[in-house]
């Protein structure tokens, strides 16, 4: 009978207190422990199965929670919640008041830093570091990133200062040559050689002035340990070089590496997937990436751009059938927005489709390079509002307060499927200013969507029910929930459909025929749509009663969008509460 | 007598009329053209002085402006104004209705790229070139990049993206070892051993797959000549690597490099820099320099980072007085914020010290790193609301608007020097989340500013004058303005001090007691503090009139501070015109 490891390894202490020659077996069990929970509770498979010998071999040899380890991302790191403590809670992973799907500060203390958004870990271990130095201690800092992530630009730029501190920092570079989906990139080619021997060793990691080791073997926990227990000796700054496969251990995941980055639920002995109970209905994803490659097939002044998020925003559609004006630029939203910039001020038309949160990370280029010089760029902000289980690194809650202060730019947020569609026809028709267009993570509910095109008039709202006394006023989505809630009462509804411009003319209509106006909105109400009605209830000297709901001023934690819909009383119970008082 | 050159050349296509052995005498006439001019009429002197000859030699070699020429930054961008037909408009450089300061489309053809902020240059001419493609045309792209610039992330996404393209892209690395302040980090260290010969030929560029030519001297014409008409023929992405001197030809400002950035007024001769009038008032960013300092003293966990901006933001005092406390980090304003946050993380307490324009860059950093961890980083934004000469592209104006919605976050504005310094004592005494200081570049008006330290309690505004009717909320030091204005008026003032927390308590005593509420700010008005107003009034149900009065929903231009202030009506005479229609 084999023996059983890891239930008895409740913290990393007790993992070193094993012989070396045990944790193989730990990491066949603790691949197995993975592979089981996320098979029937889903999450994020393929990166944590990747790096269950570089988990095990890094606590192992190093101190935590004294020494710091920082995991870029984290979806890598379920792992390392499990041999941490909460093996006996990894099951409600991602579950509303479970543990979160990433590392999180207030979880644990061998959550060294909270992640979610790529590229952040040499910057926080480094800032670590240096703390560690003038507090006179002795701790160990790594950062394990992957080359995706290393590839964007605020991983450069912690290199760049890591190189002239003689900090005590490990960047272990977690080389499988996939993020999502599969890495991009003259980096990438460039490791790609390494790996190869076709490139020198005198390398771009020691032009930085790190010491480079590497390329070793990831899954070869003797050979990790080994070569760790080396850089423990080493000062300054260094970086490791391992090559792991992502999906590693189920062959499934090893084979469809981007389908089983996050496979939803699967037979954990052979890895199927259990099919989708298919609703009909179509994802925003899908109209989205469907829509792109009717109208560029028409208009060849359209091109599609993706900061690696091709599978998830469905442009991949575009790149398997115009692969040359398709571009996925890999994690660097920045680079994505100028680049689109450079192409509208030449006349063509790109779609430039980022995640609602991952646009905070481009936020001075759409002001500076493309709102500035009025270019016409159409930004697609995927996931807006509430993304669910990813939790509160990944809500698109911000997105309407940023964009509302930029001059120039339009800021539309359909009401479905087919309100995406036309507004992206309408985008392409020759809009001579930015807009930014924004919609949910998951599916409508209209069966058919896919009817012909009608532009939309810019700056038009749009009334869907007369009521009397309240008006609501609602933007995007979130008015399937408004249409539920004022069912059989007798109180207006508006879809505004623009936050910029704001319909005037309609809503001098509304105040003047409403005492009281309900702004609802999907993110957050600080400075955001029912701000900017206010705004112009203020100009206008309305003093009609306004409410403001939407979601409040603090993060919001991971669950279903249901439930956490309930949680800020966005949901249609919440808000027929509200409404009842009014009608 | 020697012949005059440049007053027969109004466009690049009399340039390249010229034979090649005219253009040494162009390069001095044009050198004297820009000294003469920037000597009387001020702007940024050394860049544009560094690259002279490069200028006259792209001109030459290139077909612009078919060929598109994209300097980024644009400090140096001066020679190419004066030979792309604005030599007789030159001297309304930075003034009011007058040519920019930067490289701006709508100003010229020749400026194919609007700029102001860094290392936006790869990113755009990969984009016109990739348009350049589609569109089946042979343009030659070409970016002048700083090696400061070069060092930002959002340089080196550039860089990862166009080495896998086939795009006609020629990157210029301008080497000058400095930026604003001498250049730092890793790949400058690099560069320095690229020119002494003591790094190997294989570099760090031709591993991005960018065809490597250089370092070649940036003086000499015939030597850029002839490697740029060799470069014209290489197909792909090609870096050419050019040294050159800040400041040549002027000998004060090659040796004091930095002072000479932008000297103000000098003697055009002798270089000789022109003595200001002394206000006797200290300037904001000397208050934040020595406060630092000051506090950093007694309080061994301060630190103080800036990105790149050490002299301009004073924290230079600091760098001189504790080297090993105070970071230069180049321009990397994401991985500064993200640096800042680790070292809270370790108890330090970071002032991370980023101009307001700037910190836009790091916006999801603030969020994701910073807010949502609850770290308190202390922010202080420098040159907030109109910072004048500098224009559209620098003014501190959108900080407020992208601030209210982050949860978590303080955000503080300083009435004068007092209050800066307070809040910058208070801010380390041990706050548990992060706060944002803005303050405005130049001089308060405070003379003995330095007296003992206060604290500030967080929340709470200021009265400042008891009137009737009508109260005005101001934030920061637009309460000058406001004082001025209301002067013998029976006009009530509040320094609301704290756009976040709002002063609730005495924001209900206000609205009880005045019919009507003007808010005041120098920041754009959509979403900002006259909206977080509004906000308060709405929750609250109170009717009054509520006037918002700050930067309007529009991109403002360059010119003095008091020019701009009255083109948005945020001048004395226009607030008091306004208030004495309510008083």
């Amino acid at each position: 009978m084999q023996k059983s490891i890891l239930k008895h390894i409740n913290s990393p202490k007790e993992l070193r207190l094993l012989p070396q020659e045990d944790l193989n077996l730990l990491a066949q069990e603790l691949r197995e422990f993975i592979i089981n929970i996320v098979a029937t509770k889903q999450g994020h498979l393929g990166a944590s199965l990747g790096v269950v010998e570089l988990t095990i071999a890094l606590h192992y040899v190093f101190n935590t929670p004294t020494d710091q380890l920082i995991w870029d991302v984290g979806h890598q790191a379920y792992g390392h919640k499990i041999l941490t403590g909460r093996k006996e809670i990894f099951h409600t992973n991602r579950q509303l008041h479970g543990i979160s799907g990433f590392p999180k500060r207030d979880e644990s203390e061998y959550d060294a830093f909270g992640v979610g958004h790529s590229s952040t870990s040499i910057s926080a271990a480094l800032g670590m570091a240096i703390a560690s130095q003038l507090n006179g201690d002795n701790k160990h800092h790594i950062a394990v990133i992957g080359d995706a992530s290393i590839a964007s630009g605020m991983a450069f730029e912690g290199l760049n200062h890591a190189g002239v501190t003689n900090a005590n920092l490990l960047v272990i570079l977690n080389d499988n040559a996939i993020g999502i989906d599969p890495s991009v990139g003259a980096l990438k080619q460039y490791l790609t050689n390494v790996k190869k021997g076709t490139q020198k060793q005198d390398n771009i990691f020691e032009a930085l002035n790190f010491n480079y080791s590497g390329p070793i073997d990831g899954h070869n926990l003797e050979a990790l340990i080994s070569e760790l227990n080396r850089l423990k000796t080493v000062k300054g700054p260094k970086l490791l070089h391992v090559i792991t496969t992502k999906g590693k251990g189920l062959k499934q995941a090893e084979k469809d590496q981007v389908k089983y980055h996050a496979p939803g639920k699967f037979d954990a002995k052979t890895g199927e997937l259990v099919p989708k109970t298919e609703s009909g209905y179509t994802k925003f994803q899908d109209v989205f990436g469907e829509t792109i490659v009717e109208l560029a097939k028409e208009n060849p002044k359209i091109v599609g751009i993706t900061p690696a998020m091709p599978t998830g925003s469905s442009l991949k559609y575009m790149m398997d059938e115009m692969p040359d004006r398709a571009f996925d630029v890999g994690i660097a939203e920045q680079h994505a927005v100028t680049l689109a910039a450079g192409m509208a001020s030449q006349g063509l038309i790109p779609f430039c489709n980022i995640y609602s949160t991952f646009m905070q990370r481009a936020y001075d280029q759409i002001i500076h390079d493309v709102a500035l010089q009025n270019l016409p760029v159409i930004f697609c902000l995927d996931r807006a509002g509430l993304v669910g289980e990813d939790g509160a690194t990944h809500h698109g809650v911000f997105d309407l307060s940023y964009s509302c202060c930029i001059p120039n730019l339009i800021i539309f947020a359909p009401r479905n499927e087919v309100e995406l569609r036309n507004i992206m026809y309408t985008a392409q028709l020759g809009l001579k200013q930015p807009i930014a267009i924004r919609y949910p993570r998951g599916t409508g509910n209209i069966l058919h969507w896919k009817g012909p095109f009608k532009p939309i008039e810019i700056g038009k709202g749009e009334p869907l029910k007369q009521g009397k006394n309240l008006a609501v006023l609602s933007i995007g989505t979130i008015a399937n929930n408004v249409t539920k809630a004022i069912e059989h009462l007798e109180i207006s509804h508006y879809d505004m459909r623009f936050v910029k411009p704001l319909d005037e003319t309609l809503l001098h209509h509304i105040f003047k025929n409403h005492n009281t106006i309900w702004t609802i909105e999907d993110g957050t109400v600080n400075g955001g749509f029912g701000s900017a009605i206010l705004e112009f209830a203020a100009k206008h000297d309305y003093k009609n009663t306004i409410k403001l709901k939407g979601i409040p001023d603090n993060f919001i934690e991971h669950g279903s969008v249901d439930e956490l819909q309930k949680l800020v009383g966005l949901d249609v119970e919440s808000l027929r509460t509200e409404f009842l008082k009014f009608a």
